[in-house]
């Protein structure tokens, strides 16, 4: 969230600033706001042109379905303009229609007994269709090379079940890197055969980069030009770095989809959503990348890390995967590399010790809870790579080996 | 939205001050969350003593829905756990949730033809049941002795409908104080015959106190109180003026309602709501309102205000009715008293030049486009007024009878 790092002094002082002079709602026009579009929008591909400023990406998401839901109506296509792909483990969100189409929240809690396919079902009905995640480490399909296209046909199937019935398809809304399902990174192809599939099925494809966006994973922009630069999505939705902890998201999109909004949609409107305080921290955040090079910065660290964990692979035996790229990064516990045992309880006590002992943050994911998160702030440097790389081993080499795990519950994520 | 003025002082400092310390997401917990959601339960009657932050009303209201749901879920009672009864006129947010239970909004756009009884719907299935906005200047029952109950009969019907089929009710949404229906305050009785009426049909009573919230109405903190100190709802939601323009909202419950959620929900987790920062402009404004009494100043200051507009009607007929409470006023203008005839180009044009010659800003609502909202932040004084009432009497004596009305189109709102 702190993309740029805590307390970083260009987002205070913006705040600060602005603070300072003005903070009002979004029926004003402020130039923050303005000048904040224009700049993202610079830096996605055309024809992504118009910005929708929101508070959180759960507030972008949930337009981002609104918009898509529009298109589909206006576009006069049969169904229920519901009809929605999303991948096993995805979350997009907290709001109602969010939960619908995230399994990773509706499938771990208690499921709610409601009428299939209604919004915020947490059992939902015929209108979404989950696939796999394209997971080549756990997942039916290992082989990067195949993987894209086999994991690929799962959502073309769900478009042919839709269009069989001669209905169209409201969305594929997917992570460009799947962080609570794991830190999945789609394989080569795969997002690409994807969006073809939904289009022809008259649908948007929806790239949700509230945790992948603004250079995160090093090579790219944003996570969906990860294996296809020239890629370009229906709807771009962003959030937790766009503010650097202050509320502030946005969805980006064409001009054909937002003006297909504005014939047949109910106005948006948002109170909050890129006032001059949050729109001015950022601004900060876009100066800060592009003037300390920070997505060049994610490449060469998170490049260095990455490696340094791969090479530990062959002393620690626990870690059975490191995928990823930039700081977009998950380790993979198991007890046994053979038959994949999730080491969930290590994974928890190595996260606990992490925090305790060497007061380092980290996170774990995956859905059996097992995989190591790494999505430091773009400002992770090489000193503190090695610093976290060596508390790391540290916990596993010397208090892991002493640690009670049978005390261990599974950590609550 | 800056409930406590534009620019000031304390909520500028208290920002200023976080945003320079430290600024995170609400997984970490900080002080400042946790007293702020203590101030606030302590502001509301017992039993509302559970808090969750949003980042907007709009999140709040989601949330209010997914918490009734759960409840219901919970309670075991049969029907879809959607059956929800709105008010005419009523407006809950933008997600696409709020939308069906907001006719503001989805009887004002084209209407999408959906499935009936989808969520996001722009026409409602069955599950949406909406009843008369409880307007005692324009709708069918005008005489506030007996309208409330009159009012009242109407969700006591719809209530009626659902437990004849053997369903119960979500909830019972509405806001204390209808502000783009037309600046209506229910009349006495009806919120509480209402609230009895759902929760006999097992339903929760969800107070949107959005706009009316933190003594806007000066008689009282929250205005389903203002006609009935002793009644408690199931749900309480607020919004705008929480964070004085820094996005903040939240959601208060009972423990009753919040532990039904920790059974059979989904967990709610939200990056930004609640962070240290936007908590701390919450707390701030707590602090204004203590320290100023600025519920007192609404109460005496727009008591003075709506006594001057009421005296204005004596020489200017275009107004057709004065009313609200505290910073809650709503001026409807009409060509004819006797038919009630909307003014609704006179009160655009009333509206712009008060802007444009005057620097002062309205906002316009109800059904006609004809209703002035005053809605000034609670600093707002008897200097103010006088100010106001004398370039509200300028625009009317001496801009409007120039005019060419025959120009204007009807104001978008």
């Amino acid at each position: 969230m702190a993309h740029c790092g805590h307390n970083n002094p260009r987002v205070i002082e913006a705040v600060q600033d602005q603070v300072g002079i003005l903070n009002t709602n979004t029926r004003y026009l402020h130039p923050n706001m303005v000048v904040l579009a224009q700049r993202l929008a610079a830096l996605l591909p055309d024809p992504l042109e118009v910005v929708f400023f929101c508070n959180s990406g759960s507030e972008a998401n949930d337009l981002a379905l609104r918009l898509a839901r529009a298109y589909n109506s206006a576009a006069g296509g049969k169904g229920s303009h519901t009809n929605t792909i999303v991948v096993q483990g995805a979350y997009h969100g907290h709001t109602l229609a969010n939960l619908e189409v995230s399994p990773y929240k509706y499938e771990k809690g208690t499921e709610y007994k409601l009428v299939p396919g209604e919004c915020g079902s947490h059992v939902p009905g015929p209108h979404i269709w989950k696939v796999p995640a394209p997971d080549i480490f756990r997942g039916p399909h290992r082989d990067p090379k195949t993987a894209g296209a086999e994991y690929a046909s799962y959502v073309q199937r769900a478009c042919q079940y839709y269009t069989s019935r001669g209905e169209t398809v409201r969305a594929f809304m997917v992570e460009g890197g799947m962080s609570v399902a794991g830190v999945i990174l789609p394989p080569p192809g795969y997002l690409t055969a994807c969006c073809a599939a939904v289009h022809a099925a008259g649908g948007l494809y929806i790239a949700d980069e509230v945790q992948t966006g603004l250079g995160r994973l090093g090579t790219c922009m944003w996570a969906f030009q990860y294996h296809d630069p020239t890629l370009v999505p229906d709807i771009v939705t962003l959030g937790k770095p766009f503010g650097n902890g202050m509320p502030l998201a946005a969805v980006v999109t064409s001009r054909k989809v937002a003006e297909r909004f504005e014939t047949v949609g109910v106005e948006y409107f948002n109170t909050f959503a890129g006032n001059p305080v949050c729109a001015a921290a950022g601004l900060a955040v876009l100066d800060e990348l592009e003037v300390r090079g920070l997505q060049h910065n994610a490449l060469e660290v998170g490049t260095y890390l990455q490696n340094k964990f791969r090479s530990l692979m062959t002393t620690i035996d626990l870690i059975g995967d490191v995928r990823g790229s930039g700081f977009f990064i998950g380790i993979e516990m198991v007890n046994d590399r053979q038959n994949q045992t999730p080491a969930y309880a290590e994974t928890s006590y190595i996260c606990s010790i992490l925090k305790s002992k060497y007061h380092i943050l980290t996170s774990i994911d995956g859905p059996a809870d097992n995989v190591l998160v790494i999505k430091p702030p773009m400002v992770f440097s090489i000193a503190d790579a090695d610093h976290f790389v060596e508390c790391f081993k540290l916990t596993v080499t010397s208090d892991l080996p002493s640690a009670n795990l049978s005390k261990l519950e599974k950590t609550p994520t």
